[in-house]
């Protein structure tokens, strides 16, 4: 990826206005204009315009959202910023890498950085939908990084990567990208699929879907490996088995 | 130099309180201390102390000076924040080149950081104390940090190198690593179980299980996460399939 153009910065369930234009002043510094809200507490609101100072444009093209899925619907890939390092299994970079995974998107790929609640941040299930968690290294005695800090910090790696560079290869064989919906598709024949065979019990999950979803988030995957697990999960379905 | 102990951030001449707080702040998130205040407008001050959240320590210890001069003093090296590219002698350096540079300081160095004004920066005179300017990459149309949001970019690029990451990888819960012969397990029982189910064809594999290795490789599984997929492969190939 080339161009900050496809990348979008998702506030999720922010509390305080003010942080919002904060925020959008942080990312106009550094080139970046497109800022989505999900469930804001107070919005519109005359401390976020204020807060945004000249930056009231990015403001203003603000998209608002009704829940988290609409607003990464289309991207590629999506980043929670996270600033505890959470008892998951998940991957965790820090900015300077999560900016590297990014370059090496294509050019046309879509990508959510996740920013949550100023005092819980991001819940699990919001986490679920990530492929990446992205820790600000801070002092582990106060790691309490301002929502717009956070913003301005990320917003800045990304310039200092993407603006300044000229060309920035891409490396290895051509990948064709996958999305949020054809994640969540596969997720959801997994499950069918689990149960038809008998590995899943829907009387009893216990954290099985969790768990394959932390897997294959993490996994990267490509339009043909989709292709894969899909096929391999209908050839389960479908198997007569001669033995048992 | 190996430590921050010795870099201190001087704001110079800061119009508003709550940005004195907030760059307190934006400073301890990343380990920083030396706090130092040259004719500040208003302070100590309520919004000052308000704004520094948890961090009212670093405010708490902060030194006021009557003039530049004696909060420089005993420095080896001073640098000037600036955010216009001024037509001065005087070199100019991206916040990461500035670190590089005082990480080549001896040991016992101190280093100062100057912020200027919110409006109009650093003066003349105060930059000719000045080795080198630090000039944040910025939007050239839109290029105005707000005063916290600098020193929280630079405070990160020193923490950055200074002490870089927690362990950056997976964190949290605990994970049994697995090694290159469970992995060729794995790929052995994918191979056989494929056949079985019919997806795939011994004599016209194609490149199916080298996918499938590089999908895995790449996942970076744990020993939980191997028993899944062992699991699902056996359900898969016991199905009896109760439609084809």
């Amino acid at each position: 990826m080339k161009s900050l153009e496809n990348i979008r910065f998702v506030l999720v369930g922010t509390t305080h206005p003010g942080n919002i234009g904060a925020a959008a002043r942080a990312m106009k510094t550094m080139g970046l204009t497109k800022l989505h809200l999900v469930e804001p507490l107070h919005y519109p609101n005359a401390e976020a315009t204020a807060r945004a100072s000249g930056a009231d444009d990015v403001l203003a093209s603000a998209v608002v959202h009704q829940d988290l899925v609409s607003a990464i619907t289309g991207c590629h890939q999506v980043y929670g910023m996270s600033a505890r390092l959470r008892h998951l299994p998940i991957s965790v970079v820090d900015p300077r890498q999560a900016v590297a995974r990014i370059q090496q998107q294509a050019d046309d790929s879509q990508v959510a950085i996740l920013f949550g609640r100023e005092h819980s941040g991001l819940s699990n299930e919001e986490l679920d939908k990530c492929q990446h968690l992205i820790n600000i290294p801070a002092n582990p005695e106060y790691s309490s990084l301002n929502l717009a800090a956070a913003v301005q910090v990320f917003a800045y790696e990304l310039k200092m990567s993407f603006a300044p560079s000229i060309e920035v290869g891409r490396v290895g064989e051509e990948r064709e990208a996958i999305n949020a919906e054809d994640l969540e598709h596969l997720y959801q024949h997994f499950e069918q699929s689990l149960t038809e065979i008998g590995f899943l019990d829907p009387e009893n999950p216990k954290n099985l879907m969790r768990r394959l979803k932390r897997l294959f988030n993490r996994a990267d995957l490509d339009k043909n490996e989709l292709q894969i697990l899909h096929g391999i999960l209908r050839s389960a379905e479908n198997n007569k088995g001669e033995q048992s």
